[in-house]
């Protein structure tokens, strides 16, 4: 992770690619740990994502409390973020989203998702599913809006890529900016083949050494966020 | 609500919001109860709703009796808006539409569409079905073309957010023109997601105490008009 | 029907309707009966729908022979609008399409698409499917590529509004030019609705009554054409 | 295949058309074999083939060893190309996709994916699958890393059009450029509409006779890839 103005323009891009891409719509957020701070974050005020500009971005303490609010309502959510930072010193990015593509898999009562597809193999095995009702009783809005309920959710999170949300989204974590959109779009491309492959009958799961490589060269860079985030920031219209 | 010339701009930004959004089509219409005159209502006249304009906007009686048409051709089925607006004082704006992801929930014999997202809860429950054949036989065209009709699905939205029309489309009904849209969105992104996990086996629908809720916080504003609104409109080509 | 050079223009326009909806890809393409010789037909030249313009409009005759080519090549499928107007001196608009909603049932062997929306009452009842391989064994290339084979399938057609060929498309008529594309249109919907409806159970057809009737009013203009062809046609770039 | 100029103009396009049409993402590629030197291919190096421009493009020898690199970075899965040019000297072109509409059938145990529509009959007949864990084990990242991996691949394409790769893609071959890009078109629709078909029952898959036939005329130019192709071109953007 570089630099803070590096990160900044980072986050406005991925707000702009993961609306871009489907991943996010209205609604569901992405943040940053801040580069010189670990107890902070970075994330825009409550805005929809593909509008989210620079000076939209808020300061937070893991808690969740606005440092540099000014005036700008945080997104309610934002301890889904805080807890995962928190919990998790290796994560440096966090992104909230409301899928279409994973929903059903949140809510099914017998089918995991689990990756299938080589890229999803950053998913790290069967996605576990955080149903608020288990701890919160059934009569919230399955909204996260304390530390108290982000915590919960980031246990289930344990040391994993993400978990699903019942009825509501999933939560997605990673080394950095472009890592969380490139796990965000696996995810949801990984759903989509396994729903259609559930459809076929029997199918041919990622095998357990398949789920600890990633689809990189033995040695050298990553190929995937390189390649992909030139083409998402273009995509999006940056330069 | 606030005042004639906020309600007509909003009005003409929901057209072009459901139809940029996927929710209506070439057909389906989308009206606003007059903000200072109850016993009517304003709606385009019978046009796509992605060309509506302010000067296609008509003023209707709640029978459907035109008041300023001006040679200006009425939609056929404004009776549906009509009756709404008649039976229910708390509803400020109707929207008609033949959303794709809700028709093979209104044919269907066995299943009803339910909220299944936490953005459904406005759905409320189960959502009824209103079959024109029940009272009206089985030779009809199946559009509400007059205040009986209208009332009869009327009855089936009850106290309710909306109802399904067999083979035909929805009306789905809200305290307000952004509400009317976020309705609308949720029912479509609820039937999506409804529609897979029924392919993936038993899921967990929203419970009772969910439904109750809404995602918002337990204080403060809605967020769900607020910041979808501003992304939706800039989407339509609204400033 | 109206003019020549009305026609024309409207079957320039209908080519990048159909594109620009989805029914037509590179391939597939839609005729014109000339309106002032019923033995002539118009159509482009072989080229793709959305590319159209007029000149690369030809007149033929019904048997497909072409009147003024001047080094433009015809589509080679021209016989099955040729056959179709003169089998039907009804029909003025003729399309061929192979919209993928609709290709999944032309290869069933036990499921046939049947109207279940109200837009599709124009498609008349159960559409009948016409296998090249029952009249001309299992050695073509599923082409039609004379007037023989033109015939065959204008015969399934027989009096009806349109017929599926098995693992390739649909042949769609109509009145008029607007007329070929709402049924297009309503095949395609209904197809998607249908086949949804299938993956829940059971589902509620249009009656026969219902299939005789037209979503428009008892008296005046049918609304069908022409709310949706001003929105068509504006999408599609034309004023 | 014409000139070095126009093979490296036609890939360029092909790059941009194959994002364009949905059948690569951010990853994927296509390559030509230099038309005076049949032991060497043309590919971009590293990149989106969304962004790819001339001066991406790299010559490799048929083992992958790039000969003007020039500080560029190759695809790492190069050897999925030069392997099929070593294979198959009537290949003159070759991609590499994850086309989301095959990977189902590439993970299925028991549906093999084979030709239906007319437009398919370029894929020759049910479509291979291969698994890189039958010949390198459990362990890998499903990458084609080198030409062991990539003979191993070739095998089982064989003589024919395609083969898929289990969890991973597709590979797809041709005599020439405008001819890959209409298989993998051909090879995604064929997906879309067989997976539709088998949830609706049995159906009718193309005959032996009509795998053998191409959709043209008797004798004359092949329609598909001159009307098509100039399509695509221009939606990509070329004149």
């Amino acid at each position: 992770m570089a630099d803070l103005k590096t990160a900044r323009h980072e986050l406005v891009m991925a707000n702009r690619i993961l609306f871009n891409e489907g991943i996010v719509d209205a609604f569901g957020h992405v943040s940053v740990r801040h580069p010189d701070h670990p107890d902070r974050y970075i994330m825009a005020r409550a805005r929809a994502p593909e509008l989210v500009e620079d000076a939209d971005l808020i300061e937070f303490q893991l808690d969740g409390t606005p440092l540099d609010a000014a005036g700008r309502v945080p997104y309610l959510e934002r301890f889904i973020h805080g807890a995962m930072y928190e919990q998790r010193p290796d994560v440096m990015s966090v992104c909230h989203n409301h899928t279409v593509s994973i929903l059903p898999f949140s809510i099914s009562k017998s089918v995991r998702l689990r990756p299938v597809i080589h890229t999803a193999s950053v998913l790290g095995g069967e996605v576990p599913v955080w149903d608020i009702a288990d701890e919160f009783g059934s009569d919230t809005n399955l909204l996260v809006i304390n530390m108290e309920q982000g915590r919960s959710l980031a246990r289930v999170v344990g040391q994993g890529r993400l978990a699903l949300m019942r009825g509501h989204g999933s939560v997605v974590v990673a080394a950095d900016i472009p890592g969380v959109v490139a796990a965000c779009m696996a995810m949801d491309k990984n759903a989509r083949v396994q729903f259609q492959a559930l459809q076929l009958g029997e199918f041919i799961p990622l095998s357990a050494g398949e789920l600890r490589r990633r689809p990189v060269a033995a040695s050298g860079q990553p190929p995937l966020p390189d390649r992909a985030w030139e083409a998402l920031t273009r995509r999006a219209g940056f330069h």
